[in-house]
């Protein structure tokens, strides 16, 4: 079942709707999964994934769709008109609908929806619309099965026949009161299970987990992995639980996926959610201002040099030498303490008092330090000879990895306390920084030891 | 529902372990769900946490124990006899059952093993205890719905009822022929859906996805997500495919999690998977090297620097002040393009030959270093009003930005390639070696240009 995307197979897709083949094209890509014909529709210059998508049904395109890379599907979308954009959205479940429907520019946006026929399916997808980006609303669906704690086991079998055939995957069937309030959960297996002149009431468990619909997606990520649930339900507000949607580990999937590329790339200084196919002009802008920063720093560096030119050139000008090794171990000990600090905050496992976090990252520095001092020591002692330098040098890197430490411990725990994403305290920024500050740091203690 | 961890809460538990009062810390316990326990338990000191385990039923500790902190799991085992391990497994479905023991020191997993009663469960667990770790086989349970082929649907629905409840979820019902093997499958959906005389292998879908048991998790996890999958069927072979487990979404989910975090950790120079509340000593061993790698970088830096002091010192110091600018430029830029190219392979994403990425990645990193040699060409010149030493230092940043950024592309393309993890090319591996090669022909360049 293994799917390869080969370049002998974009060129054969290449030349069959070079040569108009649509016959052959049809039936070779009738063979694949819609993700994999996405995946080789990326690989198409536009007018022939245009072709591609105009050649297949509407079932199959809408799901082709969701899957392509976002600038691919905006430049696809760009050349279908609002009618047949409709078409491609009445396919799709209310949570993708919505999601394609919200990437178009505005005024398209309200032709597009005019057009949809379904009275229903049109009104879900306004409502989803509504809530703001980032909560459990704008991820959920309106797809899913409900049944009232009135029904006995054998009708509900019989509805939900009906309701089940517009829904993908069953994962849990939602028990209602009379006022569409969620009160319960059922599973497929509980109904198949129980005896059929049963009230649902009665076999529901009422131990469902739910979110609220303004809830966080990372929240909402996060309870469905501790929890292991495949499903939750959305309802409006705590005090009034009326069911709204629900959302599926899938969706979960892939919020998870895009926050740890996110986290990964800010820790690289890369901003904006780019991927290596981006064009130059977009790369530059996510990666510029980080490398600009770091041009700040040098510049910050330069001149704390310049100012102890006076008094350490002519005595001491090896330890202008040393000030890439300073700098280097300065910003290597300050992104692993963020890194190791912003992970915890993610994964909700930093407990106690910033003290004692701090103390031990206190000790921890120390420990690695004093280790990479003695080294430095023996070096600077045989490659000079003098060993007031070499206990300058060896001294001074032994306080720049400890303060280096913990400021790559404090700066994420302040962001975080403060409500600011702690993640854009790793990478260049507490880099930069430590470099700085640990120049700084070096040439000071360095005139104390040597008494200059 | 949402369940908030606070020092009151854990006060509360742990007054109760201390007086005693466990028919009241049973009814507060059975209030939360295990994942909370455990999060309750993470807090407890160990001789608390034991007692809390003892009091309650093995249904309930087996999940809690699961759900531990990997180094709490291992403390509280060793403090609970073989026997008692053997209860809490006899409990656990058989993934989580053969991850527990493979935990344990190789001497008790043997008692253990023979401790427990269920001699299925034990061939079971025995049998996904021979897995290679990392492969499909050591993840997936054996638990699973399974029908033949030949059986109607009222004599499946009736059989499934005896299988279905030592399964927690049912994602598929999977279709075997009479030799065992993979045929096709079934929703619960489509079975209460379809009419009851009707033969299996009639309503079966064949187009099941699947993967062998030789199977790397990350390519599972890169499968599950791509085709959205709950649960994926494990085989033996492709050419022989007797059914023999199952793997569900929700392991995947901590695969992607752990793959991640791994990821994030090996960037910001921190190996071994070790977190914020790991020993001082754990934290060293994973700390250490990369900053030992630092060293010797600053080392290098230090060599090349020494080389050039006769050539520079007395006509051009300045030289010197900027090479922690240099070699932080130098660092920044070859971890934002290694980040890309990572991420991109582990996307599976990064298409096309390798000199058209490194082209690109040419003309990126020469636009940037432009835009930034601009801003240091005129801070130079107004700082120290001499054009060479302005012109050679931002010529020298503009050719380290570009080699920085094809030594940053390059790198893990060829790592990868050659079959190693392409992350350890991000992190202190990119920016030491480009620290190095930057400053080096950093003072290449200004020499050439000062004509020195």
């Amino acid at each position: 079942m293994q799917f390869e995307l080969t370049d002998e197979l974009i060129e054969q897709v290449e030349v069959l709707v070079e040569e108009k083949k649509d016959k052959e094209l049809q039936k070779l890509l009738k063979e694949f999964h819609y993700a994999d014909i996405a995946e080789i529709l990326d690989e198409l210059n536009l007018e022939e994934a245009i072709y591609v998508i105009k050649l297949l049904d509407s079932e199959t395109t809408s799901d082709i769709l969701m899957e392509l890379d976002e600038d691919n599907r905006e430049k696809v979308l760009r050349n279908l008109s609002a009618k047949e954009i409709a078409e491609e959205v009445e396919e799709l479940d209310t949570d993708d609908a919505a999601d394609m429907i919200s990437e178009l520019p505005e005024e398209r946006q309200q032709e597009v929806i005019s057009n949809i026929e379904d009275e229903e399916h049109k009104a879900e997808i306004k409502e989803l619309l509504a809530y703001e980006e980032g909560t459990a609303g704008a991820l959920m669906a309106k797809e899913l099965v409900k049944v009232y704690e009135t029904w006995t086991v054998a009708g509900c079998l019989r509805r939900i026949r009906g309701q089940a055939k517009e829904v993908t995957r069953v994962h849990s069937i939602y028990v209602v009161s009379r006022e569409e309030k969620l009160v319960g959960r059922l599973s497929l297996k509980d109904l198949i299970v129980a005896k059929s002149e049963k009230k649902i009431g009665e076999i529901a468990k009422d131990n469902v987990d739910f979110v609220n619909v303004n809830e966080d997606i990372e929240e909402v990520a996060r309870l469905m992995a501790k929890y292991d649930l495949e499903a939750i339900p959305v309802i409006e507000s705590d005090d009034n639980k009326v069911l709204l949607g629900r959302i599926t580990i899938d969706d979960i999937v892939d919020v998870m996926k895009e926050e740890a590329e996110r986290d990964y790339q800010m820790a690289a200084g890369i901003t904006g959610d780019v991927d290596s196919d981006d064009s130059i002009f977009e790369l530059t802008k996510a990666r510029l201002p980080w490398l600009f920063l770091g041009l700040i720093g040098g510049v910050g560096a330069f001149l704390i040099m310049e100012g102890f030119k006076g008094l350490f050139v002519e005595k001491a000008v090896i330890l202008f030498f040393f000030t890439p090794l300073i700098a280097a171990m300065a910003g290597n000990v300050g992104v692993q303490s963020s890194a190791i600090i912003v992970q915890g905050l993610a994964n909700d496992d930093v407990r106690g008092s910033v003290n004692s976090r701090l103390f031990k990252e206190m000790l921890l520095a120390a420990l690695n330090g004093f280790v990479l001092a003695i080294f430095l020591f023996l070096f600077v002692y045989l490659f000079e000879g003098r060993l007031d330098l070499a206990l300058a040098i060896s001294v001074s890197l032994v306080a720049v990895i400890i303060v280096a430490g913990l400021i790559g411990t404090f700066v994420p725990l302040f962001l975080n306390k403060r409500g600011i994403d702690p993640a854009i305290a790793t990478g260049p920024f507490i880099t930069t920084s430590n470099d700085i500050l640990g120049i700084l740091l070096y040439f000071w203690i360095a005139k104390l030891i040597l008494g200059i």
